[in-house]
Formats: structure tokens, sequence, C-alpha cells
């Protein structure tokens, strides 16, 4: 084996997103899976995820050799994830945590968690490179944080809030078999849910934007929704401008932010649709001024595949940075 | 036949609208259709669109006997149905035409046009039941203006503009065949679309949401997305609430407004979603107040189908008017 | 209260088949519900199924009032089934269970079950008008049974065996959570199962075959598919037919059958899709023979709504004919 | 440009299966891709169908320089491609024809088709290696032809006709738009069409079973079907097989046919669905006996997807073959 190839662990390989990583893993050319985990179907299999897949069983993650990795990542539930990333980190390896647990700091949070780093690179690229522990992105986030960063970080944002209305495919919400999200109930309908800014992943976009605003940053107002189709975040971002900015002023902000990043495209001349990012680690986005209205305004729309740039493919993009490895290895661009 | 039993035209009956008109018109109790054009379809029976439609052939416009209606509906496509519905009020019977080419007043309109009526019941029905001539309201305009003109009519709009995001369901683009409504382009996507306020129903919404406010009405902001399902709209719309205006004042507003409305329902501890209107002439609706912003807003959430109360539902519910029929005769609730 | 209205009784109210008979029954102009049971949902208000519907609250099946109905229908779950039937046709109401628990005579069947009539109205509408205990036939057997029995009666069928190939929506599949009905697993997949004559409807089939043939009956053999589509049965039917027999003198056979039925079509010149029956009490077929093949054989496709003439369409048209009613009443075509 | 990167020429680039194509090209690491032909979009750039396309500009079919090219791949429609893929024969490059023109003999066929060779790997592969002309097969052939050939060749089919029940996905039906191709006309139907044994791809299945055959091939009796998914074939075979061969004796025909062909798998515990084949190379066959009946009958399950083992994906298969490269080279398995 090169001295180049990462070992991997994987906690909780059998969700959406688990699934989705050992895909991305098995054809990583600088990564060997050496266990993943599944409660549910310990037992099984991993080539029943992943024909390519090397050919090892799944296992309870209390059988997990975490020590006989460089890199275990975690798609553990939110909540269940934290304790087992806390094994991980202290069984050595470098540790990347897919769950919700460890990407806002908290005030009473144990003091191995200090060093986690918000794994979004286009905002966080050089403390990734250093980091052993790795807080990746929601989905959800992902988008908006990318989405509303640029304005935030040039104090060009308005006061009225900025409205973030999202809708995700259904892969968004899980595998566990629930009766809304069966496909006789999600064919042919369309939902909001927790509207009215109560979503989890509100303190996570709050954050972040605030870091970037660097003093008062926009408020944010979030609805998700939940579109019939398998994959995919489109988000339409309703940015209102700072008192006296012109739209010709800030529409620029996002093709210069974003000029060199891998994965990111600001597309000129129409709005990104889900299909420009589902089955790439891409965030796709078209922004454009709002016609008649007198405080100005843009509008951004951005696409991204939730179970890639929104979850799997960015925690790999997170990998390869702290490995030292070329940020794009084994990522569908 | 018996003196209440209306005699129908239908100008255009092959496209989407068109199409479902005939299917509740065939069910109606108090309608007979005499005539149904379709310059693509004619000489094809009636009965290719409803097996229990009577025995007609399909005509030319040209051919349609417009002077032996009641009722003559136009689903002809804009612009073309202007000409159409002069010669169908010169004819002498009662006119609605479900184009665009009514909605909004306009200071060179022809003298004939003076006396039509935007037929949305909800705002105008008094109106509505003395006109000859009705403009029936637009699929998204229905939801918007309904969404909006309670707050308007009481004043407690705030000064940021009103967003209003929608989705729709395929049959709201239209029958003929284009590239982008195949089924291989939208299944499994998901777009926005003239986004940055470019809708031509703009001008119908403020319009109308100008009409309710009686002074300075809010500004609105419009952005259309089409949804993988074939019938429905989603409508998420955000409402900043004047100062001083909290949202427990103004959330039984749409309670208030719509309480005697046979085809308005405001929920009351959960949103809609598409099946809670698709297939009837419901429009459902449900509005929370928004936490941890600063100016208060409301987020409302409606759903109508586009083909029923965005278009063919809410014209018979025009005609029920009209003739003096009770309001809710044959259409599904 | 009419002496002609019937007052109904709904055991499992809230399975997909369930929710669509209180649908239907809350329409039809001479039933009133007077009880409706579900186990995972007592408590709730029957309006959370349809809007409609009488202010009742769903309870519990020990807690149904059983003998102060006219009518009970069951849709609760095969093997279950059978105990509430045997209660409610002790307690005095006409019976039409909808499981599969009483379609097929056994040797070893208990005597109360001796005079259930199998509610397929297209072959035993007599004995349906005298029965007091109705077994509604499957989704798939309707569809299969309606298909073979005009050949079978007449002993035109062939040696080689009959296939049935059959895809069905995924409200077929039932409302009880499972992960492989969730909607990121069915969309944009098509699946075939209990391959090899392995289900368990094909008994109903045969059977009902062999009456029809009052002879040898045809060999028959099976294949169900899970299509990505929320309702409805394609049936693709190979008919070989005996030698000798051209399929010109066969192809009128299904016209000739149905001739007088009010919820079968034979097409003449195409064949029915999904559409042609979806959301109508309505079979649609076609039939055409087959060129370049030695041995004459004819395809005939059949399209049925599962949930309406496949199940509780078929049950309340069961129902009318039980009580007196007129057939088709309250039931869509 | 190394001796073994072959210069590709794409002759219609812009329908499903020509925009695959492009998107496999692109990625495969001993091609470079020197023209792409679109009469509806010439003008464009390449990358308008794949961002990591080369900076080319689509053309013509007039102004392509064949002459330039090692490989010539022509997607045109059937009937129009005859006449180009002469031209590219005649100008000196290996030509592979997506389109039915050369997929079966005829009598009266100029001479320059004579070399071609049906493209079907696991049928032909040493002829497809010397060839300079293959004719690649059509989606439904190859799933048919693999599926029935190993019964074939042993002599086992029995003389009842084999079934073959096909369902694709909408990619399978083309680009161009037609109203009955549009997402709210397939969403939540399914249909079958060709009935009674009329679709082309009929002769082209005959012909190359008759040569497995070695003698009198079994009947063949083909229903197609359009599914409402983008992508693939779940093919449901019925093989009745010769008097007095069991089940047990020729259920192992497919697994020694193909037990070493890279993009043929064989399942041994459960039958395949269309995820098991969609966005790869890959055949994936499942087959068992049938339970009761006389004359003993396996039914074979066997998924592709259209656009790659059905058409693209293949073509690069014969590609590699044709051109001495790594069989599997570039391909998704």
């Amino acid at each position: 084996m090169s001295d180049s190839v990462q070992r991997i662990g994987i906690l909780g390989a059998t969700g959406y997103t688990g699934r989705e990583l050992v895909r991305l893993l098995v054809r990583h050319p600088a990564a060997r899976i050496v266990f993943a985990t599944s409660e549910s179907e310990a037992g099984q299999p991993l080539r029943a995820i992943d024909r390519a897949a090397p050919d090892l069983t799944l296992v309870h993650a209390a059988e997990a050799p975490l020590g006989d990795c460089d890199v275990v990542f975690s798609c553990l539930p939110h909540g269940l994830s934290l304790e087992w990333v806390e094994r991980a980190v202290e069984a050595g390896p470098r540790v990347i945590d897919l769950s919700a647990d460890l990407r806002v700091p908290k005030a009473d949070a144990p003091a191995w968690t200090r060093g986690a780093v918000y794994g979004l690179p286009e905002l966080h690229r050089e403390s990734i490179r250093g980091a052993r522990l790795v807080a990746n992105p929601g989905c959800y986030p992902t988008a908006a944080i990318l989405a509303v960063a640029p304005l935030a970080r040039a104090g060009l944002a308005g006061t009225a809030p900025i409205i973030i209305n999202s809708a995700s495919g259904a892969t968004g919400a899980g595998r566990s078999p629930k009766r809304h999200l069966l496909f006789a109930e999600i064919a042919e309908d369309f939902s909001a849910y927790a509207v009215g800014n109560v979503h989890r992943h509100l303190a996570e976009m709050r954050y972040q934007v605030g870091l970037a605003a660097q003093g008062k940053a926009p408020e944010l107002v979030f609805t998700p929704h939940l579109a019939p189709v398998r994959r995919g975040i489109l988000q339409t971002t309703y940015l209102p401008l700072a008192e006296g900015v012109r739209p010709a002023d800030a529409i620029g902000l996002w093709r210069e932010a974003y000029a060199n990043e891998p994965f990111v495209e600001v597309l000129e001349d129409r709005m990104p649709t889900l299909r420009d990012a589902v089955d790439s680690n891409r965030v796709s986005m078209g922004v454009t001024g709002v016609a008649d209205v007198e405080v100005p305004m843009l509008v951004l729309v951005a696409a991204i595949d939730n179970l890639l740039k929104g979850a799997a493919g960015q925690a790999v993009q997170n990998m390869n940075l702290m490995c030292g490895l070329e940020e794009t290895l084994g990522l569908p661009c």
C-alpha cells in the first residue's frame, strides 16, 4: 500500500449519506475502507451497497477498529454521533463528523470538541487543512451560507431579513421508514415544513453568516420544502441590499468570491436547476437584480446535490484537504 | 330543457385548462355544452376528452355558433383570445375569458372591454354577479392575491416587499410540445424561472393588491418555479408587518376575511401541501409568525389546483355567480 | 332518514383502501357512515380523511357498534379480517370483506363462511344481489379474471399458459411504513416481485378462471411489478388460442361479454393506459392479435384503478347490488 | 497525442444518446473528441452538454471533418444515418452506427455495408475486434438477445413463443418535443405500445436469436411499455422449455454463458430492478422456475440502462474492442 493511501472507517454506512460516502470512497484513488458499521444491517456485505466495494462485512459500531484508521467518518444520527466521534478522536485518527453535533460551538462543550473546524472549504480552507476534527456542514446550510457569505462579508446586506426558500429531495429526509416519506405520499405532492424559522439548521447558518459579516449580520428567514425528487436542493434566496447600494454594485460579489473555487460555478446567463448539480460535488448558482422594487434586492438561485456537496462529497473534499491530497480527488464535477 | 340550464360554448377546449373545463361542465347539473372548439383537433369527438361528454364534434373557432349560447368560455392563448372574446361579446352571451388579455385595465383598451370584471369571487363577488364579461384570474395571481389582500386591506403590511415564492406543476406550462416540458427533462428536476420580477402575472397581482390596499400597496417580489408534479401550486409567502404590528395582531386576518368563503380554508394547526388542494376548487392556507427576526413577519403557505381554482374551477364558480346559480354548483370541494 | 339510506360501518378506515372507501361513501347518496375504525388512529376525526365526512371519531374495532349498521365493510389486513367479519356477520348486517380471507373456498372453512359470494359483478351479479356476505376481489385478480374469463368460458384457450404481466402503483402495497416503499427507493425504479408464480393472488385467479372454464381451465403465469405511480394497474395479458382457432374467431369475445357492463369498456382502436382507468371504477381494455407466430395468440391490455375497481369502488358496486340500489350509484365512471 | 488516444467524431450529439456518448467520451482516458454535430444546435458549445468537454463548437454534419478521426459514431436518426455512415466509412475511420440501419443484413444492401458487425460483444466479440464498421444494437434488443441467446444456443427452448415484456424510461423515446412525451402526460401513467408484435426492433431480435439457435429458433412475442422513469429498461422474459427439460436443467445456462463477461451479472438470490443497472453499463439479470405449470418454464428478469448498455455505453465498449483497448475502459460498472 502506498503511503498516501488513507485507511478509512465509516460509522453509519447504510443511511443515504453513508451509502453515498461508501460509493465515493470505493472509487477514491487514495482511500481504502477498512471498516464500515451499521446497527441495522451488521453482518451484511459492504458489496450490497456497492459492487466495487472491498470484501468487508458491515459491523456494529462497538466492534469497529477505530484505531486502525487514518480517517474516520461518522454518518451516525444527530445526538448519537457525539459519543462515537469522541471515541474516534481518542483512538487517534482524523475525524469528520457529518452529524450536526459539532457544527455550532457551545459554551458547555467538552474540551475534546474545541478544535473542531467547520468543514466548508470555501470559507475555512486553511483551518480544515490543519484540522484533526471537522464538523461537516448540513445540506441546507451549505447552500445557504455560500449564497449569503459574499454579501455579508462585503457589508452590503440590507436591514430587511434575507429570505432563504429551499426545496430538497427525499433522500434529505433519511432512509428510516416513515409514513410521510412513502412514495404514495410524496409523489405528486410538494410541501413546506418547519415554517416560521424553526428548523434546527438555522443556528448553523446564522453562526457562519455572523462570522462572515464580522459585525452585524443580516437576519435570516429560512423555509425548507420537500420536493418529489430523489436528490438535490434548489434554493431561492432573496437578498435585500443596504441603503444606497444598487444591484450592479453587488451582483459581481459571488463571481469574485468563488473565482478560484473548484466546486462553485456562478452562471452568467441563466439560473441553475437541480440538474446542474445533482450527481456532482458542484454548487451551481445564478444571481440577478429584482425589477420594480424601491429597496434594491438581488435574487440568487443555488443548486447542490444534498448527498454530495451537501454531505458525503463535501466530507471527502474535507478529507482531501486534511490529508494533503488534491482537493478534487475522487469527486465528480 | 329547463330554463335554468345554461347553454355553453368553449373556445379552445383541448389545452389542459380547456379539457378540465369540459370535464367540469359535463358533470355540471345546470350546464349543457353546445360547442367546443380546437384548431389542432377539430373533427375529433368531444368524448375523446371525456367519456361522459355529449355527442359533439370539436369545430374550428370560426365555425362556432357563438350566438346560440348563454355563456361562452375562452381558453384560447393570451393574445389570440381577445379577438374571439370580442366576437362572443357581440354575439350576445355572457363571456368568461380565461386568458390574461382583460385582467388588467389598460388606458387604450377598446370600449367593449370596459365592463370586464376581475373574476376573483372572494374579492369581487357582487360585481361578478352582474357582469356580462369576466376576466378569469391567472393561476399564480389567484393564490397570491388571496394571500396578500387581507393584509393589504388592513393596512398592516410593512415597507419591505412581500416575497411570493411559488411552485407550479407542469400542466401550468401548457400542452404544446416543447423540449423543456418533456418528462425526461422535468422528472427529478426543479427550477426557478422568470427570476427577478419579470413574470407577466405580476401586473395582475399588483393591480389587485393595489385595489385591496386602497392607498399605498405593499411591493411584491414574485418567483415562480416548475415542480415535477402534474397539478397544483404551492405558494410560500413572506409578509413583513408594519412597524409596531406584532404577528398576533395580524395572524387572524385570513380566518376573518374568509370565514364564509366556500372555497377557502384556513388551517389551524398545520400548513397545507398540494394534496390539500389538488382535485378540488379549494384554496387551502396556513399562516404563522416568524421567530427570531427584528421586524415582525408572517409566513403564509397556500395551495391551489392550478387547473381548478387557478383556472377552470374558478371560471365555473364565476359562471355560477353570473347566472344566478348556487356558487358551489358542480364544483369539487 | 329515508328507508333507502344504508347505515354503514367501516373496519380499518385508514389504509389506502379504507380511506378511498370513506371518500366514496361520504359522497354516496344512499349511504351514511355510522362508524369507522382504526387501531393506529383511533381518536382522530374522520374528517382528517375527508373534509366532507360526517362528524365522527375513529374508534377501535372493539368499540364498533356492528349491530347498528345495514352494511359493514372490512378493510382489515388479511388474516386479521376473518375474526371481525365473523363478528359482523353475527351482529346482523350485510358484510363486504375486502381482505383475501374468504375469496377462495376452503375445505375446512367454518360454517358461517359458506354463503360468501365472490364479489365480481361481471361474473356473479345475481349471486351478489342475494348475498349477505361478499368476498371482494383482489386488485390484480379483478383485472386478470376479467381478461381471461371470456376466453376460458368460450373454451378457446390454448394449452400453453396464459401470461399475466401486471404493474401496480405504490398504493397497492399499503400504507404501512416500509423502507422499500419510500419515495427515494421507488422513484426512478421499476421492479418485478413474486416472480415464478408465487404470488398469493394466483389461487383466486385460478379458482375463478376454473369456474369460468367449466372444465379444463387454462394455466396461468402471473408476474406482478411495482411501478413508480401512485395508483393504477396496467396488465398485459398473453392469450394463446386453442389449435385451429384464429385471432379473428376470438377477438370479439370481450366486446360481447361486456357489452352491457357499466364499468367495462373495450376500446376499438387503441390500448388503454393507466390514465383511462385511474380515478374511475372502470376496467378499460383493448385486445389485438399477435403477428408472426405459429400458434395464434391474442394480447389483451387492461387498466384499472387498484383502489377503485380493484378495491373500494368494486366494494361499493357490490353494496349497491346487495342493497337493491342502482349499481352505478355513487361511483365515478 | 499519444498513439493510443483515439480521435473521435460524433454525428448527432444532442439527442439523449448523443449527449450520453459525449459524457462518456469526455471522461474516456483514450479518447479525444474532435468534432460533434447537431443540426438543431449547431453553433452552440459542446460544453453546454458537458462542462468537462473540450472547447469545441457543435457543427452541421456537412461540415464535419470525417477524415480527421480514428472513430466516428453516428447517433443520427434511423433512415438518415445510413447516408452519413457511408460517407464516414469512405473517409477512412472506423465507424459505429447507433441507428437501426445496419443491424439486420438485407439482401439488397449496398456493398460497403457488407462487413458490418453486430456490436453485441457477449455474442460477437471476436468479429467486433476486427471490424471497421459496427452496427450498435438497439436498447430493447440488447436485453432481449442476452436473455434468450443462452437458451436458444443450448437448444432447450420449447415450442411455445418466448414472451418478452419490457418497460423503458422516457429517454428511450427521444428528445424531440412530442405531446405524448410531455411530463404532464407521462407522470402517473404507464402504457404499452406496438402491441401485437409490430415493433421494428423485433427483426433484430429474431435475427440474432436465429443465429444463436443455429437451426430452428424459438418464436418471440415482444411488448414494449413506457414507464414514468427517465432511464432504464426492465424486461420480464417468459421462457418455455423444450419437452422433457426441467427448470433445473436450464437454470444454470446464463451464469455459465456470462461467467467471464465484465458487463453481465446473474444474481443468485433475487431479481434485479432498474436501480441495479441505471448509470452503469451493466446487464443485471435473475432467473427462476415457474411453479405449478405443466410445461416447464423459466422467468428471467433483466435490467439495463437504455442509454448505456442499451446505446452509448455499448458503443464505447465496441470502440474499445475495435481499437485494441481494454474492453471496460471509461465505462461505469
